[in-house]
């Protein structure tokens, strides 16, 4: 085993307040510092660090491979993504051999996180100590920013990518009693006309950077046609024994 | 307005170090700490914090009114539980004549928790400032319990309180990639026969007191009879789209 480890921090929805007490304290003495980008972009979890981290750090930025010509089922696609996480793999393997290396990850590692895809990869390797740190997901940032709560006694809660078909959010929507519709983007007309579809609409709030200085909360009547990719939207449970949630 | 305010705040799943900077800060200066409990119990978000607090603080459990004699849908209980909230609404309020005071919560308030019944209390006589800190929920500590990623690229999560029918459980645990199951107690043995009969019981986990020192972590098909409340059933999501999760 390497004398490092590599330990994978979640950041939480944004608000460096909101980070936990054991974060905040791996990240301002942490010397190896890595974390996920587009090429051209800054970084999303990078940028909620922003002054955090310690003078003599050194920075790691993971480049996912340009996607635009291929689609993202084509096999050359996967076949290059798994190159990217492979060399990263080896790299931050390498860098353990006599130090710490963090990674940073906006909200929960473990939630929807690109992380994930080498920690099962180091795991199998079993060269390096892989700790993975809890964070606030950023949906629970983005339900605390419509200040009104989400579930309630038995209430069901669907947590539903909105790159999926309309066949399956249609029937989650149905079914469930609150729902967190995630990397919205610019699927957010085809959400909203599902939601209309279910008399849900009027229920449905859009939050854009929940928790972050740019912070916008909305009604989802209210929403523009096209949003960023860090957008949630939420509907809330009414809860379905509101006076018995002991 | 009053001139103190309520901030209650969410403790996250049980390990102090997994507290927000903002809530740690928040409960070592705090003078006035109110929290549920049942009577005969030292309270679970009251023991979370057991060595931070500030050594001039006044507490306030909130003991719910007990409730063996009589099933939780009658009336007569749904009436008691209001007189309850009614209770500590007037007596929080005129403790913010001239104070903060700070509510415990176990994990995230807006997730289930029993602070919101007071919540839109206070926030409909609007005579004071409620504010809610985000924290970590349960959940997300049970699921770093097991050291599996939860969901993946396209997963569906479901969360569903273990109080439900039989037949309600049945369709989402059918339908959904990854299943938290809250509130299990004494419906793990029902909880189990459904994830069995859906071919689901190899992929369960079983998670008590998470994060907690006295954490237990097991796979569902080696769980006792019974467990108790602060347990959550886990069922991981393989991912549907498990290269191509960005
Ligand atoms: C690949 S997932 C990563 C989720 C992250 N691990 C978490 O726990 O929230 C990216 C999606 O998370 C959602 N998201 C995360 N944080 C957000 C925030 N603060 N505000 C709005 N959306 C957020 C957006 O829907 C975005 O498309
Ligand atoms: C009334 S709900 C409160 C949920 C809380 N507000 C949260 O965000 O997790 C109580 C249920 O939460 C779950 N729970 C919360 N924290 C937990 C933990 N650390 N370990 C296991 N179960 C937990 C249990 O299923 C319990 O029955």
């Amino acid at each position: 085993m390497n004398r490092g480890k590599i330990i994978c921090v979640g950041l939480g929805p944004g608000d460096p307040e909101l980070m936990s007490v054991k974060a905040d304290r791996l990240l301002r003495n942490a010397r190896h510092v890595a974390f996920f980008r587009k090429r051209g972009h800054p970084g999303k979890a990078r940028q909620l660090v922003n002054g955090m981290l310690h003078a003599e750090v050194t920075e790691y930025p993971m480049e996912y491979p340009v996607t635009t010509e291929i689609p993202h089922d084509d096999p050359r696609y996967i076949a290059q993504l798994s190159d990217f996480y492979l060399g990263w793999q080896s790299r931050l393997t390498e860098l353990t051999r006599s130090e710490d290396v963090v990674v940073l990850c906006e909200g929960d590692p473990f939630f929807y996180g690109s992380f994930m895809h080498l920690y099962v990869r180091l795991r199998q390797a079993s060269v390096v100590l892989v700790e993975v740190l809890p964070g606030i997901p950023g949906m629970v940032g983005c339900w605390h920013a419509t200040g009104i709560p989400v579930t309630w006694g038995d209430d069901v809660m669907s947590v539903l990518p909105a790159t999926l078909p309309d066949a399956q959010l249609r029937q989650h929507m149905a079914r469930s009693d609150a729902l967190v519709i995630m990397k919205v983007g610019r699927h957010l007309g085809r959400i909203r006309g599902l939601l209309t579809e279910l008399g849900k609409l009027d229920q449905g709030w859009l939050v854009i950077n929940g928790t972050m200085a740019d912070q916008q909360v909305m009604p989802l009547r209210d929403a523009p046609e096209r949003c960023p990719y860090f957008a949630i939207v939420i509907v809330h449970g009414q809860g379905r024994r509101p006076a018995n949630d002991m």
